[in-house]
């Protein structure tokens, strides 16, 4: 829920996106400079084969708290879906998330939530996109070859890029939302489809 | 979601019961023996005048760490309620109940789970009881003349007292459901009620 402000704007940062689910947390983190993102790692952490709900809850705590640790993150942003049909699924889905918040939160990092539908818009100018069309996105802007072997993964690269989108909105640019989407960014960075 | 083993059964318990919530969160702390309760400490922990969500959950963690460090706890309780109507606000509970279930587990504890209706039916023997009815009997058990002052606190003590009655259940009792309510309980130790 924390906004970024213009005095907290740097250069240069590393970005970690979470994707979080119960049986499985998708994790990508970028290194993301104006109109430039690097990918730093991906990858999931396997919930599925953990039986008890609380160890689970624990493991998501630990290895964000690690992932903060180890790649030296600036600023976290989660994939958030807000609404749902199924409060019992809601209710597991809000301790999977509220857990990996309050891993960063205790780590004195900021925590940006996005919903899916944003991140689509931000990445393709499309709030319907496929997977596949984030998916290639991701790819095409991480200037990768190959897909990460997990979808969950590349989701969660998607809410990084997603959050680097809004961070560079703030960099003193004339139009604060000059790369709202990823299609008005192509608009004035054509180079970046070559 | 852990059982207790028999394993881990000791004579004296520190427990302590929470009761999480998104503006208000209660707790109490209770020294359990067999059939017998001691308060320790209960109060609540104010979330209503932080405005931000994610502040909220690292104060939730923080609160629950610093509790169980500082009263030594050794096992955790938590009302939880599982069903819900509105998708969004179990979201929101399901945050703040897997911070707090995290920030135990991490601290290699314990946490067991009651639904309301089962602590009003440990507590009273009707799972309907009304809120009164289950501070009264928190209040006689741990010899009280006056209700703390935060109804949340009352509730908080009410999970702790549930969970030391589960446990006076495996502790060698020919009849593994002795206790397993308040009701059975007063049948078997009238004494409690002079």
């Amino acid at each position: 829920m924390t906004s970024l402000k213009s005095s907290e704007i740097k250069n240069k940062s590393t970005i970690l996106g979470i994707d979080p689910g119960t049986n499985i947390m998708g994790y990508g983190i970028i290194e993301a400079e104006p109109n430039k993102y690097k990918l730093i790692a991906a990858g999931v952490i396997k919930l599925d084969k953990i039986e008890d709900a609380h160890q689970k809850l624990k493991k998501i705590y630990q290895r964000t708290e690690h992932l903060i640790n180890e790649f030296n993150i600036q600023e976290v942003s989660i994939e958030a879906p807000f609404y749902g049909k199924n409060a019992q699924s809601m209710l597991k889905l809000g301790r999977a998330q509220g857990v990996a918040i309050a891993a960063a939160m205790v780590k004195n990092k900021t925590v940006t939530e996005y919903s899916p539908r944003k991140i689509k818009q931000s990445l393709t100018g499309n709030g319907n996109a496929s997977k596949e069309q984030v998916a290639a996105m991701v790819l095409r802007l991480l200037k990768l070859t190959e897909k990460p072997v997990y979808l969950d993964a590349t989701d969660a690269l998607a809410v990084a890029i997603c959050h680097a989108f809004q961070y560079n909105q703030t960099t003193g640019n004339a139009s604060k939302n000059k790369h709202s989407n990823w299609a008005t960014f192509l608009k004035h960075n054509p180079e970046r489809l070559k």
